[in-house]
This record gives C-alpha cells, structure tokens and sequence, in this order.
C-alpha cells in the first residue's frame, strides 16, 4: 500500500521503518533534516511537503510533537488538506489535545476522507520493537482499515471509541502515570522521613492494594537514585497541559494533576527537564528537606 | 501458649479465634460487650482488665481503633503496665501513629518487656481466611517470638525495621491507595467528561505503565457504582490524619495527600463516610458537575 509518514523522530522512524519493512511503499517529507538512508534505500517517495505526501498515499500518519504541529501539517500551506481527496484515510499517531483532534477530523472528513487518532505508549523501546500501545479513536470502517498498520507497529491495541477518544485515553494514561508517581513519592518520603526504611517499605506494600506498575518500576529508580530517561519530565510535562487545558476548556477541576504538574516544574527548577519523571519525588523531599536514602 | 487479646471487633476476633484454634489458651477482657460464647467454650480466661490480662499471658496482642485507645489499653487505670513484669512481648496491631507507637514501646521496654508494631491490612476478610498482610517493626529477637502468631493470622509479613517502621509502613500504604484512588478517578472523570466511555478507556490503560490493583479492582466499582464497603471512607480519613499529623510533626507536606483527604470530607458531606473508599470518585464528579457512566 502506498503509506504517507510525516514525522521522522526518535519514535517515527522506528515505527515507519517497520511499515517498509512490511513491503509497504513509503511517502516521506524532505526536511530541515535529511531523510535516512534506510528510507530512500527502501524505495521510499521523497516529497517536499506534506501536500505531496498525500497526493501520493492512500494513507497518511502523522507522528510529531504536539497540537500546533498537527495543525500545521495538516492546514497550514503545502499540508495535507491542500493534496488530499476523497476516500483516504489521514491516521494522527502524535499525542496531542482531543478537542481539537475532533475539529481536525471534522475538516477532513469535510474534504472525504476518514480520520482515525491513535496516540501510543511504550516509547522508543517500544517503537522499535513494534510493541507500542495503541489507543485509537475513530469510526469503525476507519480503525479497521488502519488495524493491520497498527499491527506492525504495537501490540496492545484498543479501539476506545469516536474519534478524540483515543487522545482522551492517552490524556488519562499520562494523568494516572504521575498522580500514581506522586504517590509513591509522597509515601516513600514520608516513610525515609520517619525514619523507616524506604526499599524495605517498597517490599513490604507490593502484592496488596499499594501496588501497582510505578511501586515496582518507578519506586525502584527513586531508590536506586536512577534518573536517566526513561520519559522526560518535559514531556510528561507537554502531557499534563493537555490534561490541565483540556480540562479547564470541559469544565472540570484536577487538583492532584495540577499538583503532580507543579512538581514537575519544582524539578525543572532543579534543572531536571530532562530526567526521567520518577524524579519528582526529588520535588518531594525538598518539601520535607530531606532524601530517600543515602 | 498464655496470649491476651484485647480489642475483639470485627478485625480483631477472627484473628483471635485462630490463635486459640492452633492451641493457644486466650485471656481476654470483660467489657461493654459480652464475650462472645466462642471464646468462653474454647477455655478462654475472662479477665476485668487489661492489667489482669498482662499478669496472665506472655504475649499480649491489641487490635484496638486509635492511638488514644491503645494509650489507654497501656498505661491508663488498670492498663497493660499496671500488670506485666521483665520478659513479655506487647504486639500492638492496631495502625495508630508511628510516632505515639515509639514512645509507648520506650515505656514498656523500661519495664523490662518487648514491644512490636504489627498493623495489618487485608480487612475482614483476609482477618476471617488468615490472609492478612502484616508490617512489623521491632527488635530482631522480638520480631522472631511474634512471628509464629503472626503466621497463624497472616501471610504476607515483612519485617520492616525498627519499633514503628511497621506503623511508618502501613501509613505508607494508605497513602498510595488513596492517591492511586485520586489517580483514576481524575482521568476515569476527566474520560468521562471529555465524551469517551470509561469502561473502555480503562481497558486500554490496563497492562500499561497506568497499572494497580487499584485500577482493576476499585476502577471497576466506580464505573458499576457498587459503593458498598469494602474499605469504609472514614477508615481511610483516620489513616490519611495519622499521615497528615505526623507529615506535621515530622516537618513535610504531602500535598497531594492533603488534597485526598479534602475529597473524603466532600464524601461525607454528601453522607458518604460509610461509602467504600472508590466512592471517592463521587468528590471529583463534583469537581466537574459531572457522573460516570449513566
């Protein structure tokens, strides 16, 4: 099939190149940067704008940074929506606001083709093992032609609802991701500052209630004082300002995630941009004064 | 063995009935309440008051509600000092304040006896099947002379430190249920609200980084609204005062946790403190005007 890519990062190339590697035949956007070798070696399309990405495919992926991005991509000059006709199918793979993912979606349907959102997790780790998470959002015509693109890239795949709705799992992802950092920081400090021992509580609270992905994973690089990334505070940080506007736009109060975002910046304010984000417990301890461990 | 029990509640008379069911002669006090005829028939000491209990045993265990009632049960009008001499061992297995817990053993070991703190966690249920966990803080030697009552009641038990670090541990753990509770309920509400299916956004998160039992299990009860307890929401609201108190005492805020308990209070003003603990999701509704599911 003739495939679009337009986002060649630490995340799109790995997932692309599993695309080519599939026999698929490749469109891709000449930047500021040059394309890999590995691309134009497999017989990818060499464009020069998003454009002439879609004019070329019959579907289009998108995996950049943020919202601006996608809309740029999308409407702004030489985009997307200036090549693309009816009946194909643009595929947003970047984590970005799922309000205006639903207006997106509408002006491309407006042009005839379908619109499906399908933000990941697993990071690069993942992207390069084609064991992504894959939260779609979309009609079901819609995701079910893009399925076996997914199935190249993740192994978890949800479709999750309408369009918007797998950036609305993301957003919930990412929230549940800091607020359950929080708590483990907020726990473990409290423990290490009542003089208890921090990997002994850890041992003592996995298998009950307390349990969970980050007890194990993250609470154990707070430990071990290990804040190579992993994910980057700064983008956990882009993550929680699409929880926190979206939110505010909706008209709901996150009090915990506005919280877990000021710990965030705490962190940047010790020049931990970017650390792996089990370092907000370092905004913890300075709450207390005090450091797990030694 | 001589064992006193005292504190024959909901918790603490199952546990009890399977310390006199592996052999052990109870001694027991004559309260408010009868004795329940359980004890009586299994050759259990009926004793009227803590100090004449403390004369007739070589351990003597507590599971009593709060630090004002384990300090009373100690040192108050007929207490437990009033009645033991050198070389008993106090268990306390109440979850009162670690800090409160490390004075009273100070005082009992002057009189020449042990002391361990061994809170429990596991409810009701895990006190009826002997399943609960237990966290202990004590001297090795102390710890070893508990640990095979322990094993007759528990099945998860962890040495964790010192006298108190099994107070300090079990604080701990009710701040992580707590936070992770918060956790999915603003991104379950925060789904909700921004139009996805909640169901099927936790679906999607199971299995990745977002993970614990407290999106399996208390996740579940909020999207089926099954609020009976469980964990009842003013058990929570005393544990989360141990942590804020102490946090004070110590010298750290625990923002987030501060943020938990505000949400309990909104429960109760909605009459919710005998609600299960997941009804905690009723509070942050609020905060968007908003339900889960139907």
């Amino acid at each position: 099939m003739n495939i679009g890519f337009i986002g060649l990062g630490i995340m799109g190339r790995p997932m692309a190149l599993h695309l080519q590697a599939a026999g698929h035949r490749l469109a891709v956007v000449k930047n500021r940067s040059d394309i890999p070798a590995d691309f134009v070696d497999g017989g990818a399309l060499v464009c020069a704008s998003p454009r002439e990405v879609a004019e070329a495919s019959d579907i289009i992926i998108m995996m950049v940074p943020d919202t601006p991005d996608v809309e740029r991509v999308l409407f702004g000059p030489g985009g997307i929506a200036e090549g693309i006709g009816a009946g194909k199918l643009v595929v947003d793979m970047s984590s970005i606001d799922p309000i205006a993912t639903r207006g997106f979606a509408e002006r491309i349907r407006a042009l005839g083709s379908d619109y499906v959102d399908a933000p990941v997790s697993g990071g690069e780790v993942g992207a390069k093992n084609a064991a992504l998470t894959i939260m779609c959002g979309g009609e079901p015509d819609a995701f079910a032609r893009a399925l076996p693109l997914f199935e190249l890239m993740g192994k978890n795949i949800t479709h999750v609802g309408g369009v918007g709705d797998g950036q609305v799992a993301k957003v919930a992802n990412q929230i549940i991701v800091a607020l359950n950092i929080q708590a483990v920081s907020e726990a473990l400090v409290f423990a290490a500052k009542a003089g208890a021992d921090p990997a002994k509580v850890r041992e003592a609270l996995l298998g009950g209630f307390a349990s969970s992905r980050i007890l194990e994973v993250h609470a154990e690089r707070m430990i071990k004082r290990t804040f190579d990334p992993g994910f980057r505070i700064e983008l956990h940080q882009k993550d929680l300002n699409l929880a926190l506007g979206s939110a505010r736009s909706l008209g709901l109060a996150l009090p915990n995630t506005a919280i877990a975002q000021q710990m965030f910046s705490s962190c940047v304010s010790m020049g931990g941009e970017g650390w792996d984000h089990s370092a907000l417990v370092k905004a913890i301890e300075q709450l207390g004064n005090c450091r797990l461990g030694e």
